[in-house]
């Protein structure tokens, strides 16, 4: 390792970004204390990498490799985008290894490396699907074929080891396959894109690793070639289901294939960032307010539709029927960052949190080695996470945020720091001489301490976020209240000539409260949801005894929280009172003439909620998120 | 055509079934007059068969049979199983020629059958896609392959064509078939059963018609071998999607894929008409009550998830994100048929009425060239029929039902006649020298006149069902009152020696009422549907000039039914009072703090309800079946 890695950027890197308004921290500064995220990243360092690694080679993806050098003979198994399950598995590995040195875990990255330049083609190309079953093939089928897809994935990983780690191996494959897909497609080439977004953002962050202009160029040709209405969609969809039915310029609606559709918008981003386009930076925020007005559900999970794994219309948001996959959560997190990058507003950050906490967070299983990929609202017992998927998308991604999860705390720019989301954190601009460190229990409890460890003296601004959920937030600096707006959904800014020894109490008020939907939402009827600060609450079966879907609760009497630290890793649980329906009455009927009037019989019971993104951890089992309100 | 034929069975003969409690009717013994369903069979006639022809061009599966004879040249083109589309359109020709005959017709179902008799295989195999595509793969995939389920559809055109119009050739073509697959498959031979049902039932169905045992043999071989858990299901599924966990005896679930599900318990039911087998009724009656517990929507629809186009968990019955496929609705028809054929009870009866005026009906659009495949019961505004599908199951499925859908009026056992569904006809049951002419408005007027035509002087019971949704059913004989049982979901009996000049008169009182739905579904809290006789209701845009989502209905107002003789091909409408919410104060939320008490303001509006089955016939727009309440 060089020196000049150790402060090299993270996952995203803005620090020389034109149109950033907040510039990404290097990798080294955050460093996470003991807390909520910091847990899980143990369990993904220390269960999920090397669980992810039986799997490849369970599942066949390193087989494939081999098939390519010589190393293995057969058939090639599995879909024919399996190699990005290896490249995302790397890139948590990169960010792992960076954090925290683990020679069996280096020697698995070595193997997955070493397969990967061995396969890869004298010109650059490297697919092991498109080279061992048909190698006529090659870029025939952009809209299926998830050749570019995989690519973007593969840069992204080769980034993360260059950045992270100061190993260059990844990147010269990268860049030759950047190269030779830069010697296919352009505007004096063959014209196209990808199926599946993913490439553009990837090339976007190549082109900030290298320097090179060709890459941001291709991004771009990407991005504005997509829209012809050419592309064939899966089932009953047509070009919509790849975001392919207008121009980006054009398009005002979130459509079709959520992972692909928020891909695509992450990538989209990235381009503006770098060029300040007015007209993409325009669609960006016409497809976010379309998206934020009926089309993401109260985990923060996208894509309310099965059929195609898609954005249904506004306010079709099913519980039990949603699709919310893992990967559209992480893709969720990944644009808003991007846009909170580009224009400094909480709103993006607000949208980041919820799914961080929630949707994307319901995806790994307490033990690391178990995964949802469909996150619904509402089960009725018969749904578990699964060790792996024959399309293992999500798995991997899930390793790779939480390896990365501490780029998403701060960032700088030229007035001082903000601080995004709040953990045990140290948080260093070491360009400044600022180093602060960070003390909350957060999301648990809403204190949030920051001390001031270094600063050079001059005049800088303390920007916190304010959740938008988050009522009568106050601060204090070095003891005394400050009169700074702190109003929900915003940044309070403090500014001052900071002194080493400051301390600045962030308290973030968490009342339990109940949250109801929007009337044009049909399944989301006369029902409440249960919220914590950022923790979205369900019912799971087995903490009752009876049956979840005749209960309901009492929207006026008073929520209660505790801590139960042996509960699944240490919970913050919450009671309410409620009422079980007895709904013998209705005998075998499932439909009847309508009897108003007469309410059915009623016990009064004792709710227990737990966090969402816990559910599912002690066995398949009933759960629900929404709750009946009694007696309205 | 012979005399014989004549008076022969129409698409299901239970004339000589020991265990059959009710005697079909020959083909001729139900002529249908003017009315309800004679007008979906003209258009079904006049514009349905024509288009199904064209498409069956169009689409490649003529084409797929001149491939296999040498008359054209190129790929196969279409999915694996285009051959059954061919057949089921054919059986619903050989139903519509019987009823009337159409010289254009004709020559196209002759075209239709000397492409099949050219494309079959010395040894008697029938398979365009594995004659062509994948000859070394006859029999190899049965779980997918498809092979057994096209050949059942042959057959039951075969019969169709045999029965109706006295026509052998298919016939000889299905046996030929049908000998091969008995030479392959059986105890002695080769294990298996079909991944997807529907030969069961058609080799009974064979049975019945050539009296080979033989066949009604391999039926009961293909049932019992299936269960052993071994196939593979499609997507995140298991055996459980092709209802292979368990053996059909000790099955007590419905699950899986709907269609598949329902055709197997059609063709275990026939196997038990044929054996009387208990262990196979007792599971048709777990299985029924089941499905009938949860499973069904209100529109008779069956199979709730879009994934795997599957039966969901019981109550899990979306409105917008079901699936409702229009071939389980006619499969449940098919299905309830043959238990009410088993047993003479009503409540199966209920069923097959439900499905038929409601979740079947809603298939084929008015114009008789566009189809629904799948039919939900809240649409935002985005879905149409379309005039055929890749997959095309469906529209050649409705089209053979509306041509034979006379069969379901009236059945004899040996005491009388029963008279199941009502329509104007004439019924008449040769062999007793027994007619009946059948006067009624049925399904928009619940007044039914029953003139005795003929009959032999001798005593015999007439019963009339009584729909489970009815009330206070009067019947007059001669104008007098009788004081029979006319309970809901039963049979009236009326049991005299008839003379010819005897009037029945059926009185169904059909008062509009609002339904309610079991509370344990999540999707229809605090809302109500509105039926009127066997119709059910829904609210669609082309009605209104505000958002339908935010409409709730005043579930004490008085609602009033309206004939409207030129709307939709005349129908009866409905009207209600209602509010329109004006969710303004919302703002861009979607969610927020739960502000009880706090109701939003709203304004009387008069809602307009059509027939469910007639919605989507004025363009693509929003339609909803479950109506907020208000005011609770």
């Amino acid at each position: 390792m060089s020196d000049e890695h150790m402060s090299a950027a993270g996952p995203l890197d803005t620090t020389r970004t034109p149109h950033a308004r907040l510039r990404t921290l290097p990798l080294d500064g955050v460093t996470l204390g003991r807390g909520f995220w910091s847990l899980r990243q143990a369990t993904n360092r220390e269960a999920s990498l090397q669980h992810g690694y039986r799997m490849l080679e369970q599942a066949g993806n390193f087989h494939n490799f081999r098939l390519v050098t010589g190393q293995a003979q057969g058939d090639y198994r599995g879909r024919l985008f399996m190699d990005e399950n290896v490249y995302k598995w790397l890139e948590a590995v990169a960010y792992a290894l960076a954090a925290s040195p683990d020679a069996a875990l280096r020697v698995m990255a070595d193997n997955a490396i070493g397969l990967i330049a061995a396969a890869q083609q004298p010109d650059g190309y490297l697919n092991t699907y498109f080279t061992v079953v048909e190698p006529q093939q090659r870029w025939a089928d952009l809209d299926h074929g998830h050749e570019l897809y995989c690519a973007g994935h593969l840069f992204q990983a080769a980034i993360a080891f260059h950045r992270a780690l100061g190993d260059a191996r990844l990147l010269n494959i990268a860049t030759r396959l950047a190269d030779h897909i830069a010697s296919v497609f352009g505007p004096d080439k063959r014209d196209g894109a990808p199926g599946h977004p993913e490439i553009e953002m990837a090339l976007v962050e190549l082109y900030r690793e290298t320097g090179e202009r060709r890459y941001l160029d291709l991004a771009k040709f990407f991005i504005d070639r997509r829209g012809q209405g050419k592309m064939r969609g899966l089932g009953w969809y047509g070009p919509e289901y790849h975001q392919d039915r207008v121009p980006i310029r054009t398009a005002s609606i979130m459509e079709g294939h959520a992972v692909r559709a928020l891909y695509l918008m992450a990538g989209v981003t990235d381009l503006y960032l770098e060029t300040g386009e007015q007209a993409l930076f325009d669609a960006l925020m016409r497809l976010w307010h379309d998206m934020t007005h009926g089309k993401l559900h109260v985990t923060g999970g996208a894509g309310a539709r099965y059929e195609g794994e898609s954005f249904g219309d506004p306010y079709e948001l099913p519980n039990d029927q949603c699709y919310c996959e893992t990967c559209a959560a992480i893709a969720s997190v990944m644009w808003n960052w991007r846009l909170l990058l580009a224009t400094g507003e909480a709103r993006f950050a607000d949208v980041m949190e919820q799914a961080l906490y929630n949707g994307f967070l319901s995806g790994p299983a307490l033990d690391g080695t178990h995964f949802f990929y469909i996150n619904p609202l509402l089960s009725r017992g018969g749904y578990a996470r699964a060790e792996w998927y024959s399309v293992a998308c999500c798995p991997p991604n899930i390793m790779r945020t939480l390896a990365s999860i501490g780029q998403y705390l701060a960032t700088t720019d030229a007035g001082g720091v903000q601080l995004h989301l709040y953990h045990q954190a140290r948080v260093a601009d070491s360009a400044r001489g600022i180093a602060l460190d960070i003390e909350t229990q957060y999301p648990w409890q809403g204190a949030v301490k920051v001390l001031v460890k270094e600063t050079d003296g001059a005049s800088w601004t303390l920007s916190l976020r304010i959740p938008a959920w988050c009522r009568d937030a106050t601060i204090r600096v070095n003891g005394a209240p400050v009169s700074v707006s702190a109003e929900a959904g915003s940044y309070a800014t403090i500014t001052r000539a900071w002194q080493a020894g400051d301390i600045v109490e962030l308290e973030l008020p968490m009342p339990v409260r109940l949250l109801e939907a929007h009337p044009l939402i049909d399944t989301t009827r006369d029902a409440v949801a249960i919220q914590r600060g950022p923790v979205l609450y369900c019912l799971e079966q087995a903490d009752h005894d009876f049956d979840l879907m005749a209960a309901q609760i009492d929207p006026s009497a008073s929520l209660q929280a505790a801590w139960e630290g042996d509960l699944l890793g240490g919970v913050m649980i919450v009671t309410a009172p409620g009422y079980l329906l007895d709904t013998g009455a209705w005998g075998g009927q499932v439909y009847r003439p309508l009897e108003s009037g007469k309410e059915l019989p009623r016990q009064s019971v004792s709710l227990r909620a737990v966090p969402y993104h816990v559910w599912g951890n002690r066995g398949a089992n009933a759960m629900r998120v929404w709750i009946p309100r009694a007696g309205r």
